[in-house]
C-alpha cells in the first residue's frame, strides 16, 4: 500500500518496498486470487456492465431490437513459451481457447478474429506452420477466422508471438447456462484426464529437469458439447479448467452460485505421468491448466445422459462423476482425500508452478 | 528467399543473407506492401473465406438462420510507444481504433473486448490511467466493453502493455459500403487535417529532434458516421486512414474496386505544423497515420449533404473535398501537385518514418 495515497493510513510499516504493490508481476496473471483482485479493482470498477459483470466465460449480448437473438463473445490472449510443445502450439492453443470459451455459454461458436503481435526475427516458416495448425483447428471446430491483424515489435519488445483471438457464437434463446446456475443437490462431472497441458508445456521448456512422456491435451470442445446439450438440455453449468485449473475454476463456480462444491479426489481421472511428476515436484494437478477438458454440473437426473454423451466422444471417453453441489458452507470448495480427510481446495494467491499459458 | 526450398531456383544469387526474408522485419508492421505481401501470402492463404476476403475494415456477418441481419466485426492490437502522448494514449486508441474500423462498413458498434499483454514491472497507475481512459472513451462512442482478458509476460518479454480489442456492431439489412464500392464519377472527401497522430506520437518520443505543437487527433468517429449515413444513405466507401496513411488507405480501395483515384494536393487539409515537420524531415503527411479521420466516398449528388453532415459536428470542421474516382488507370492513386505534376501515390514498401503504432 502506497501511505502517499492515504495519508490516514496507521497500519503497521510495511518492511516490502511500498511499490510492490503497485507495480504488475508475474502472479497478476496466474488465473488466481491475484488476477481477480487486479481484474475487479482496476477493469470491472470502470468497464462495468452486465454482461462483463456476469463473470461466465463469455458476454451475453444483444445486438439490436429489429435483430432478436442473442450471440455469445469472449476474448483471450495467447502467450504460452514455448510456441510449439508435444500435443499443440500458440495457433491451436488461440483457436481452442476461445471457441471452447465462447461454447462453455450452450452457445455454437461460429467466427473467430485473430491478432498477431510479432516480434522483429520471428521466423516466418514457423509463422505458417502456426497459421497452419490454427487453420486445421478451426476446421475441426467449424468455425471461420474473418477478422485479422498484425502488428510487429522491435526486437526485445515482445516474445516471438503472441496472439490474441475473439470468439462469437449464436446463443439459442432459450439456454441459461453459466457459473451462477449451481444448485445444491447438482451432480459435478469432470470430461476427462487433467493436468497434461501444463506439464507438457512445463516440459517443452526443459523446466521439470527430467524428461516425461506427456502432451498438450489442448481440443477444440465446441461438436462434443453441443452434443452433450442435446442429451441434457438442462445442464447449469459448462466451464473449462484452463489457468489455474479445476480447484480454481470450482472456486470461481462456488462463488458465482454461491455454493459449496464437493470432490471426491479418488474419483479425479489422472494419468499415471501427470500423477507421478506432481509427486516428485510437489505440484498438485488441481491447479495446474487443461486446454481440453470440460465441467459440466447438471441435475441428478442428467447424470446418465450426460456422461452417455460424453464417453460417446473422443475428448470424453474419461469423463466420470467427481463430485457434487452441496448447501454449505457456500462459496467453499472441499475435497475429501485419499486418506479420508476433508481439506479446502482454495483459490491460489499467486503461483504454484512456473507460468506456462 | 531460402533456395533450400526451392531447388531450382536458379536466380542471382542474394548478397543478402538468405534468411533475411525469412525472418518477420519492422516493415511486415507498416501496414505498406510488405504487410500487404504477409498477409496476402501467410494468413489469406490459410484462413481464406468470404468475410475476411472482402479485405474490409469489418467482417460482415450472419450469425444463425434464427437469427436474421448482419454483424460487422473487427479486431486490432495496439502496441504504440509511449503509451501517454499528447491528445491520447494507449487505451483511448485501442477503443478508438477498432470502435471506427467497425463504424466503417456502415455499422453501429455496440461492444467492445479487450485482450491486455502487460510486462511484469508495469506501473499499475499507469494501467488505471489507461483503463479510465478506456472508460471515458467506450463512453463517448456509447459502447460497452463485455469481455476482456488479461496476460502477464515476464520482463523483458515486452513493451509495457499491449491492447487488443475486438468490436462487434450492428449493421442496418439495406447498408452497402465498402472499399469495393467506389465507382467512376464519385467524389473524395476527407474529414479533416492528416499526421497530427503519427507526428504526435514521434514527437513524444523525442524522435523528431525538436519540440513541435503537435496533439494525436484520436477520437471516436461512429456518432459522426451515423449522422452522415443518415444525411446521405448512398455513400459508397468509408475507412478510416491509419497506418500507411491517406495515401495508403486510398491505394487499398484503388485496387478493391479497380479504380483511379485522383487527389489535388493543394485541397489536402494540413495544419502548418504538420506541414514544418514534414518539410523539415521530408516526411510525407500523406503516408503519416490518423486516428480521428474517415475518408468518405458518395456520388456527387451527396457531397453538399456529406459536408454539411460533417462541418456540423466536432470532429468533421475542417472536412473537405479532396479528389475524384476515373476509371483510369485501374488500381492507382494519383496526385496533381501543388506545381501541377503529377505523380503517382504508390504504396510504400517498407518504412518512411519509424514505427509508432
Amino acid at each position: 500500500m502506497n501511505t502517499d495515497q492515504f495519508p490516514n493510513f496507521e497500519g503497521p510499516v510495511c518492511p516490502l518496498p511500498f511499490d510492490h504493490a503497485e507495480q504488475i508481476v508475474i502472479s497478476h496473471g496466474s488465473g488466481g486470487r491475484q488476477t481477480h483482485d487486479l481484474i475487479r479493482k482496476v477493469f470491472h470498477n470502470h468497464f462495468s456492465n452486465p454482461a462483463l459483470d456476469a463473470g461466465n466465460d463469455s458476454a451475453i449480448l444483444h445486438l439490436s431490437a429489429q435483430m432478436p437473438g442473442k450471440i455469445a463473445v469472449s476474448t483471450d490472449a495467447h502467450i504460452v513459451s514455448p510456441y510449439f510443445f508435444p500435443g499443440g502450439d500458440i495457433g491451436k492453443l488461440a483457436v481452442c481457447g476461445t471457441v471452447n470459451d465462447v461454447s462453455m455459454s450452450g452457445a455454437v461458436p461460429r467466427y473467430l478474429t485473430a491478432s498477431f503481435i510479432l516480434e522483429e526475427g520471428f521466423p516466418i516458416r514457423d509463422l505458417e506452420k502456426i497459421v497452419l495448425s490454427m487453420e486445421a483447428t478451426a476446421k475441426e471446430a467449424e468455425v471461420e477466422i474473418v477478422a485479422g491483424d498484425t502488428k510487429v515489435v522491435q526486437k526485445g519488445k515482445g516474445d516471438g508471438i503472441f496472439i490474441s483471438t475473439t470468439g462469437i457464437g449464436w446463443l439459442p434463446l432459450d439456454r441459461r447456462i453459466g457459473g451462477e446456475q449451481a444448485r445444491a443437490g447438482d451432480i459435478v462431472i469432470l470430461s476427462g484426464t487433467i493436468g497434461e497441458h501444463g506439464l507438457a508445456v512445463l516440459a517443452a521448456r526443459g523446466e521439470l529437469g527430467f524428461t516425461a512422456d506427456l502432451r498438450s491435451d489442448v481440443a477444440p470442445l465446441n461438436h462434443m458439447i453441443q452434443t452433450v446439450l442435446e442429451a441434457a438440455p438442462d445442464i447449469h453449468v459448462l466451464r473449462d479448467p484452463t489457468r489455474g485449473g479445476v480447484a480454481t475454476t470450482l472456486n470461481e463456480i462456488a462463488s458465482q452460485s454461491g455454493v459449496n462444491i464437493f470432490l471426491e479426489e479418488d474419483q479425479i481421472p489422472i494419468i499415471p505421468q501427470v500423477h507421478a511428476v506432481c509427486e516428485m515436484l510437489g505440484f498438485d494437478p488441481l491447479y495446474i491448466a487443461n486446454e481440453g477438458k470440460v465441467i459440466v454440473i447438471c441435475p441428478p437426473s442428467s447424470v446418465k445422459r450426460v456422461l452417455e454423451a460424453l464417453h460417446a466422444q473422443k475428448y470424453g471417453q474419461n469423463a466420470r462423476v467427481i463430485g457434487e453441489v452441496r448447501a454449505a458452507p457456500a462459496g467453499k470448495v472441499l475435497l475429501r482425500t485419499l486418506i479420508a480427510g476433508t481439506r479446502i481446495l482454495d483459490t491460489l494467491s499467486g503461483e504454484m508452478l512456473p507460468r506456462i499459458c
